[in-house]
């Protein structure tokens, strides 16, 4: 954790535990494998200000950056997504997960011209596969992908990743800053101040 | 259409003419049939300022009314929940279509509490099919549904079949709103005017 992480950051990350958006036990995952960490970014569809707060820390990331476009990977990302694009003006267009076979018949909603550059918002990477998936067809409807702006780096290799396709990940929170910040919050019941310092030692060694 | 139609309605129709997200033509449906007019509400997320608009038009329908969570239909109704409840402080859900085989398995996301209520949010009704559905899902979930706003009413019995299941259904444009303003608006090329002139005609009689 960076010496100058925010009193911001701790914040968020407090409110992330307290409103069941990291949770620790024992969880299935996607892949089929157990873990003792869960992160439902899902949850702060329902506390308004949270989501706020957390579109403002990824934006803090990027609004050095260039770009013309911001695209939210569903469904997490979309609220967050939609904040940023309705707090400071900037165009959204969202990718369907698969293509529909009436209508208009596109796969990337939304205005966008060829050769616009497009930011992704992502709430949690892992291996970066989502994000991988988005760019590739993004790419392919002729936008331009530079940078990846996620709230939460599981610091499993998807930053490695993306950054191996020359994508500039930013992200605003590291789950080492998570576990480390809620160890140092003293709110932990003592179980899970046990698996904690556990994953710590895991990831720090 | 209201002889008191607001001129903020009436600028919403032609902007959405504008950008795209009403069309005229040949356009397969869903179920396979051929409309000669096309209701592509996505497109909205890229205009943020007429994403505030359709909220806010929507947001007059229900303020006076009573609810504790609000719930937008995926995909184009999430960003218009999102809208409004980052605006108004209102908690969102969000329901899946699908269920998840992994982590914490819900199919209604957020945070909600039984014997809530919940407002429904959706862009275009026809048949009601998607809002029968996402009713269905919150009720088996313990919430309590009263009233859906939508954008667009399309006049196929949609509201009708609503009301029916005793919801009340707030509509902010009825699809002859729309004919109706665009061929008073002068702005129609003339191909697509004979379209609306004949579509009308069958509403109306």
């Amino acid at each position: 954790m960076n010496s100058v992480f925010s009193v911001q950051k701790s914040q968020l990350i407090v409110e992330l535990y307290n409103i069941g958006a990291v949770k620790f036990g024992e969880f299935k995952l996607k892949s089929g494998i157990t873990s003792p960490i869960y992160l439902d970014l899902r949850q702060i569809i329902s506390y308004p200000s949270i989501l706020r707060t957390v579109s403002e820390c990824l934006w803090e990331l990027v609004c050095h950056s260039q770009f013309d476009l911001i695209c939210g990977i569903p469904y997490t990302a979309l609220p967050i997504a939609t904040s940023i694009s309705l707090q400071h003006n900037i165009p959204m267009i969202m990718r369907r997960k698969e293509k529909k076979s009436y209508g208009t018949q596109q796969q990337i909603e939304g205005a966008f011209k060829h050769g616009q550059t497009c930011l992704l918002i992502e709430d949690v990477i892992t291996s970066g596969g989502s994000v991988s998936e988005t760019a590739d067809d993004l790419e392919n409807n002729g936008l331009i992908v530079k940078e990846i702006a996620v709230l939460i780096d599981r610091e499993q290799g998807g930053k490695k990743n993306l950054e191996a396709r020359h994508y500039t990940v930013h992200a605003a929170l590291t789950l080492t800053d998570i576990l480390t910040s809620l160890l140092n919050s003293g709110i932990l019941p003592k179980a899970e101040h046990t698996i904690v310092q556990q994953l710590l030692h895991e990831y720090l060694t």
